[in-house]
């Protein structure tokens, strides 16, 4: 294909069929982490408070470790920031992401060449 | 992670930003090649079947290759195939996403190990 086609990926992780990680619920990891506040993360997202919350104790359980550890005065007042096994977590995955995109753009190149559906 | 989580991708290609090629793509497209029809193919996809010709168009639009050709008798009436580079492009795809599939397991084993997040 032509230089100018891109291959992208998305990934996540599912545990026994059902979505347990994704791109997505690590980035809202990841910006928690970034603003140490769970209401800041959440518009970043464009996610109500609620739902980010919803989405982090989903992560949670279906992980079985607490991700997201907030202050005294509620997680609504206080900060949030994640747990040791929580930027473990984040960090693992970016890598993961980055292995994948590196092995992406190999494989496409190394599969499709230059112009294999041009003349 | 615990040997249950399995990592999984979902693959596309970009042209200047516009999506070009995608698995759910280059699925209609082997539907047409093992049915010889482009009416069954749209049916095993749950698409109508103007919904799958317009697709098919559309990539052939992008790519600049037509990939889809149609016996005497209007595409409704006749026989649908893959042209040559119909074929060689399902091929190449299918080939691309067995390999990156396989850096995923490689990637995501080597990164999360057993049991990173779980004791």
């Amino acid at each position: 294909m032509e230089s100018d086609f891109t291959p992208r990926v998305k990934l996540w992780v599912e545990r026994n069929g059902l979505l347990v990680l994704s791109d997505y619920r690590v980035q809202l990891l990841q910006h928690v982490a970034e603003t140490g506040s769970l209401a800041a993360a959440a518009s970043r997202m464009r996610l109500s408070y609620r739902r980010a919350w919803g989405k982090i104790r989903e992560i949670e359980r279906n992980l079985g470790v607490p991700l997201v550890e907030s202050e005294a005065g509620g997680p609504r007042g206080g900060r949030s920031r994640l747990t040791p096994e929580g930027e473990r977590l984040v960090a693992l995955y970016r890598r993961f992401q980055r292995a994948v995109e590196a092995d992406l753009a190999r494989e496409f190149e190394a599969i499709f060449g230059p112009r294999p559906t041009q003349r």
